[in-house]
């Protein structure tokens, strides 16, 4: 399967990456727009590099071979994986049908950019063979797992209510804030990762609510869970730690903030100091009746990048569920806690 | 050489790290006194973890298999890196002196602790055969390093003011400030890194001033040099470009923040996201008549990984200054200039 990647910025890069260390699918380019140390750094991984054809001029003074334009890119792919700024998937959209190809767009486009929105624990199957899938965003991606580990482990939902310290800015965006307040993200309830967690959990009680504070660093969810049962702690702790993609980290051990599991990751050797799982608190997870209280952190740069792996395999029918979701662990690194794949 | 690290924190593991890295020395162990995250990361890399003996009962629980005491691993080196918290080393030094061990101290030891303060750039003939050598400072380090350009390049310096806006915190230190405030830092003038420049470069005019801002990524320096002589703009840039652990960075090519610089070395695949050189803003090298002004970063974390391996070399009679400074560059992937080795 040759993959093209439209956009090269924080989600776009590493999925790029991620697809290199693929073993069924080859990346065949990707696509940007400024000839910034990104493109210098693509090239020398050997990457090619298609930009604006009005642009190309501005690449070549920078040193970056430019391979041709979007639509060049677009015919040399079997799909393509649209990482673009928000909106700008969905005004892509029909350069992607016009080349009858394929393509997986980003949480920031609205859910009807595609036929189905995506998250490889949730709902991989109804992506399988579509033309246009949309991973959700990195916030509803972290909901998603942890509410479908707890599902995938028999124990049902009856409601779910989140509340959300959302990162201000990526470490990269200099521009943006806040840096010294709290902003309601967005001050009306429900913010729309609720809405948007019900296009791949399907009918689900969810309430979400998201304030965004001075960090770059990750998201910290809190969630309050009221479930069907009154499973023990244990069996909770066993759901979440049994389930790919979703890591538990003690305060014991020294992870007494998100600070530390990023220093975790950088320790591990990660590239980038990714954290492609949700980072449970395990402290954190309480159990009282029926209730569920648990805090994760979710990284807003990274989380989301296995999940495009497997939403090309779905379009592209190159693996079922479980043996995609193990295949792209393994290539990218991540952690496997070895009970749940198949 | 069989090099001691003790003290694994944040410049210990990275000490170690280098260590393991060169073909000239050998890790014999570490000395660490919790069995947090980073003991068991250090384990699985095959790393000898030492600890107290009170608390190794505490490391055998997590899992971490101790190899001995603080004495134990002092007599199985050749010579000991002291990583330890500011004040620790003085401590432990009576430890080296009576197992007959030269030992390299941190920045964070008064300069008396040792027989010579070090910069490889400044001053490495300096601690050739010497017993005890201090490692200047991170803030240090990155002035001696682009005062050093400076000379190197026949660049005589009558005097600098340097103004430093020093990172808060450690990433991992999530419980200190400040946060949202700018804390002279000291509020004595000067602050401490510009007498202790001295200690390495000898006689400059120097006078540093200090705040402290709510960031954890790097320290940014704001230098105005007065030279004895009025060379162009392109011959500073020269001399910068040429130096060793020095590299520019172009607000052209997207370097718009000390966040950008990072983003680049995460993008790089260095370990940990590490910069190892000073980072110099291209754009901010103005030249005025005598007068030069630039803008610096400094990697807190990273910047003095290589001058603790040069010092290593200079105790051990390894190798010569300009030997060490590429033999330390290439095993770590310093980026190399090519111009003033050797």
């Amino acid at each position: 399967m040759k993959v093209a990647v439209v956009g090269y910025g924080t989600i776009g890069k590493r999925v790029a990456d991620a697809v290199a260390a693929q073993d069924d699918m080859k990346l065949v380019g990707v696509f940007k727009t400024t000839p910034d140390y990104g493109a210098i750094l693509a090239a020398r991984r050997g990457y090619r590099i298609y930009a604006p054809d009005d642009r190309r001029e501005n690449f070549r003074k920078a040193g970056v071979e430019v391979w041709g334009g979007l639509a060049d890119l677009i015919s040399e792919a079997d799909i393509v994986v649209d990482a673009t700024p928000d909106g700008v998937g969905a005004e892509n959209k029909g350069l992607y049908v016009k080349a009858g190809r394929p393509a997986i767009f980003q949480g920031g486009e609205e859910a009807d950019v595609a036929e189905v929105s995506f998250n490889a624990l949730a709902n991989f199957e109804s992506a399988v063979g579509k033309r246009f899938v949309r991973v959700v965003s990195c916030n509803t991606t972290g909901i998603s797992r942890v509410l479908s580990a707890l599902r995938l482990n028999g124990l049902g939902i009856r409601k779910a209510r989140i509340f959300i310290a959302r990162r201000g800015a990526d470490p990269r965006e200099y521009k943006k804030g806040p840096i010294n307040d709290v902003v309601p993200n967005p001050a009306t309830i429900p913010s729309h990762h609720g809405p948007d967690a019900k296009t791949v959990l399907g009918d689900v009680d969810i309430v979400t609510v998201a304030v965004a504070v001075p960090v770059t660093i990750m998201h910290m969810h809190m969630a309050y869970i009221e479930l069907d049962d009154t499973p023990s702690r244990e069996r909770v702790i066993d759901a979440l730690a049994s389930t790919p993609r979703i890591l538990l980290f003690d305060v014991k051990a020294g992870y007494n903030s998100l600070a530390q599991i990023v220093e975790w990751a950088r320790d591990m050797g990660r590239p980038r100091g990714d954290i492609w799982e949700v980072a449970v608190i395990s402290d954190s997870v309480t159990v009282n009746g029926r209730e569920l209280y648990l805090m994760y952190g979710v990284h807003q740069e990274a989380v989301v990048v296995p999940e495009n792996i497997d939403a090309i395999r779905a379009v592209g029918r190159l693996a079922d569920k479980w043996t995609s979701i193990e295949k792209t662990d393994k290539a990218l690194g991540i952690i496997a806690h070895g009970k749940r794949y198949g």
